[in-house]
């Protein structure tokens, strides 16, 4: 039995990550990142935006994509290569983001996989795109 | 005169952001993404992996993109409507990344700006890609 | 006279410290801890739970004994041996938690102090158990 | 077929999760837990010690026994019920710690369940002990 993440994947296989996006997850990824638009940090600006209210930073919902395949699909050890993303409506501090990454393609040789990312609210899709990432060998 | 961030903008534009990716840094990310990738984490697992040590989240260095457009190019306010990443090398603790956007194409009429977007360390291409931003009106 | 912690001791001497729980602890104890259970970050998931919520992480509560343990009674210096918890309770984002540790046994030759641990919100007790410390002599 | 976790769980099952603790871990983990004991944080008193130096809190690593139970073993939605921990050896900065938990006994009527839960460095048990869960029904 072999325990290569990669010959258990198989196209349609899916996952998913969900996660409350708390003023504090805001906070801390400011100061992570260095994006202090006031979109995100002043009520009182963003108020007066068309969205009406401080949203998330839509790269803190990417992350959970990022969250989902290192960790779940196709799992740990799984390296990055690549993320295309669509930011579709905005996310609030108190919703419940749900990442989910779908198989859509493998490449057995070059051991790369590409999956069909997408992030929700409820029924509202957020995030759509596409990530592709490289499985390695087991050890 | 006009305080209107698209007036200002001119295709060619660039503006970059640094920072120094932490172990402080590495921990928050992964709290806030819920990503605890071994890769990032676990020192002795990373270091029988193809990069021999710890990585940083690729998101992590993402969102320095995401604070050059968000407060600087285009400027507070900043929507960001897609991006495009790929991941061609590893960025590990202590190492400094800069990310760069610059100004490709505007389109007046829908306030939408694309802009190429870059992070190296050192002389190294970590990412590149592009980005698409909505600015908006001044209120 | 002497400043060793250990001969200001007496048993039922007693010693609390009391903090709110955020979400950014819980977010950072999730960094920190690794600990992703939904039941601690996905709101929607928590709110079908038998808790109706999401709860703060067990362990961050008890990490509130181990502070009164090492700046309080017996007080800075001291080295945890053991520690017993029961969780009785769960404790949610917004509540206050006061721990409590109370001496019960004092070991004079092996330096070795026992204490009854308990956390409690508002009458509800939250955690119960008992810990071990070594009191290192003074320098 | 059932999506039930406590069907799947049987007597020996092991899982585990491993962590490099670094300094900014041990600092987090002080501003969560209120845990300022100077053994953790302060190089020159710690230098003095028995133990030559900082050592990582107890509990930020028996955080990590809380990951493995919350995440892979039983896995997400369970419920701490009790834990005991023995502190052995010292966890020190840039030491990675693996936690292990293994069934070891099965209640199914209380749906509780009973695991030995150890962590190492190395070859070294820094801590040992045994928890105590409760894992829902599916919903």
């Amino acid at each position: 039995m072999s325990n290569d993440l990669l010959s258990s994947l198989e196209v349609g296989a899916s996952a998913s990550i969900a996660k409350t996006i708390t003023d504090a997850d805001i906070v801390l990824f400011a100061g992570v990142s260095l994006d202090t638009n006031p979109a995100h940090l002043d009520e009182v600006q963003a108020s007066a935006s068309r969205f009406g209210g401080r949203i998330a930073h839509g790269m803190l919902s990417a992350g959970l994509i990022s969250a989902v395949l290192g960790t779940r699909l196709p799992g740990p050890g799984t390296v990055y290569m690549g993320q295309q993303l669509r930011f579709l409506a905005p996310v609030r501090p108190g919703d419940t983001v749900c990442a989910t990454a779908t198989v859509t393609a493998i490449d057995p040789e070059r051991r790369r996989v590409t999956l069909s990312t997408t992030c929700h609210v409820g029924d509202t899709t957020v995030i759509d795109g596409e990530a592709l990432v490289w499985v390695p060998a087991p050890n």
